[in-house]
């Protein structure tokens, strides 16, 4: 793998367009080859043809990376903290993709410029990965195309796949349900500790990290969240979330949030939890991909001519809303 | 139908609970019982399993009603020109049914009270119906029980039916979905102008209501509309968005607001747009309950053996997410 191509470029589609050619382009990524990545995420993120024979490649290399989820507001240093646990991942032998997920994120869009300003002190090393993904506008987008993403990191022979997304609304419970381990990222002083009861993110993190720990209100911070923790109904054979301070802009406490990610992976395959989340996750991807399916094959028959037929029939009050659907229904399985 | 029965009770399911008492029920909101039209939008609302018999009830009385929709920010005077609008529509001589959508609405949740507080006016008024409805956390539900609580109203005779929603990222384009006619208010001095380019607003309303007018800053409001309407792309054929200021505390402007309603549903009814935008809204319905239909069904395949089993498949990487949906798939039309 040469120097100059380890960033993964977000427009490299190619002329693969058949089935055909799967096998060979996943055997280059395999190899090492930063292009063959390149243009098998570009594939998954697009929902090209050939996803399905993708995924079908790939799938002998599933569940081989841990995938750690990472989500916090904006500006509680999402990017630095990244840049510094890859090169902690690094510092201990481990291959790293990322994944940097949202419209925001300096990372993503038409963001090659963030990744080359955040993250140019990995630009020539060969064992890190680094992709942002569009989130599409809807966050379906992330749930579909993302899994996929991560297996072709995986197939590339990553150990560790960070998917990073801005914690907004849906998008941070989102991750969490990709993810094997979550780490949310607080700041003091933003309120956070408060939001993060109401967005459910309680539920959701498997470790805290308050960055920014040398501000003041860091223990504060530290201390709202740990009195939650407290509070929360947990049996003994639940994981307690770790709480970690960091300052990220320095370098500072990035080595305690790799102990408490590898902490809570041996936890997680203590307890058989990684497998129980693993198939949990697959079951969420299947039952997606299914649904797309239908909903594909609905929407097919717009161009038919008994969607609108039924339409008119409904707004006529002719019939009504129910018995027209299941008159679709009977047409989509005959 | 009595004084004290005007207001519709949100609780009130009463004992309706098979198909066959659902003609009877429809027979006693078709003559004005608000304790009947009350117990059938709680059995939509709540998903009941009558709602298909309901539906098939309800059919012949669909679009007799101009379905106008209602949004804008918190704070804008939704409940207050809400309130006005139902006086100036009563003083027209319709009849007028508010459903007002959204749980930081004063009329929704436990809001009962916010009812009395806000629409005392008109609860001596046998021609109104208020009816609060929760959109229980997610926006499918406003999409999902709606058009079935506006058939609900046009069958009780109600020839305007307003639907109020908080403006509050998509809900507000969803409501316009639902509507004949729909209404944006704004406010001075709120930012509301640009905030409506960001949402996509500008491409819903079709009136934009500046209220509380008499404030500092309402020209310039008023202005920055005029001038985004101004730059918008428009054909000869498109309606071109009315801007009417109010000061609906003090029921000023209101019956321009009423004109502008009027205008439209004129320009609608002129250029065979009402008739093609029901029908667009009954083709989206229709999808939207076979969908629903479908996501049930493979949630049943959750309790038998095959999604567990592919998921533990899938995760282990002996097959992939795409020929495992497949599968559950040719078990759904098995």
């Amino acid at each position: 793998m040469s120097e100059s191509n380890t960033r993964v470029p977000a427009a490299a589609t190619g002329s693969v367009r058949r089935s055909r050619d799967v096998p060979m382009l996943v055997e280059r990524a395999r190899d090492g080859d930063p292009r063959a990545v390149a243009r098998l995420i570009t594939l998954v993120e697009s929902g090209d043809e050939t996803v399905p024979a993708i995924a079908a490649a790939l799938a002998p290399y599933t569940g081989r990376a841990q995938v750690v989820g990472l989500t916090g507001s904006p500006g509680v240093g999402k990017s630095t903290t990244t840049n510094e646990l890859v090169r902690a991942l690094r510092a201990h032998g481990h291959r790293v993709g990322v994944l940097a997920i949202d419209p925001s994120s300096p990372f993503t869009g038409g963001a090659i410029l963030g990744d080359r300003v955040r993250m140019q002190d990995h630009a020539t090393d060969p064992g890190v990965y680094i992709r942002s993904m569009s989130s599409r506008g809807h966050l379906g987008g992330l749930s579909a195309a993302t899994p996929q993403a991560v297996r072709v990191l995986e197939g590339a022979g990553c150990d560790v796949v960070l998917v990073e997304t801005v914690g907004v609304g849906q998008a941070e419970v989102e991750v969490a349900s990709l993810a094997d381990t979550t780490l949310v990222l607080l700041a003091p002083g933003m309120g956070d500790a408060i939001q993060a009861v109401k967005a459910g993110i309680l539920e959701i993190a498997d470790v805290f990290v308050v960055n920014k720990a040398d501000r003041d209100g860091a223990d504060a911070t530290v201390r709202d969240i740990q009195g939650m923790i407290a509070l929360g109904e947990r049996g003994p054979g639940q994981w307690r979330p770790q709480v970690v301070r960091a300052v990220a802009a320095r370098g500072e406490g990035i080595d305690d949030v790799a102990v408490a990610i590898d902490k809570h992976r041996a936890w997680l395959v203590e307890h058989d939890e990684l497998r129980r989340r693993r198939e949990a996750r697959a079951a969420a991807e299947v039952e997606a991909i299914a649904l797309g399916v239908l909903r594909a094959r609905i929407g097919s028959l717009r161009d038919g001519t008994q969607l609108p037929a039924l339409a008119a029939e409904v707004a006529a009050g002719a019939t009504d809303p129910y018995a027209a659907a299941e008159a679709l229904l009977a047409q989509l399985a005959g």
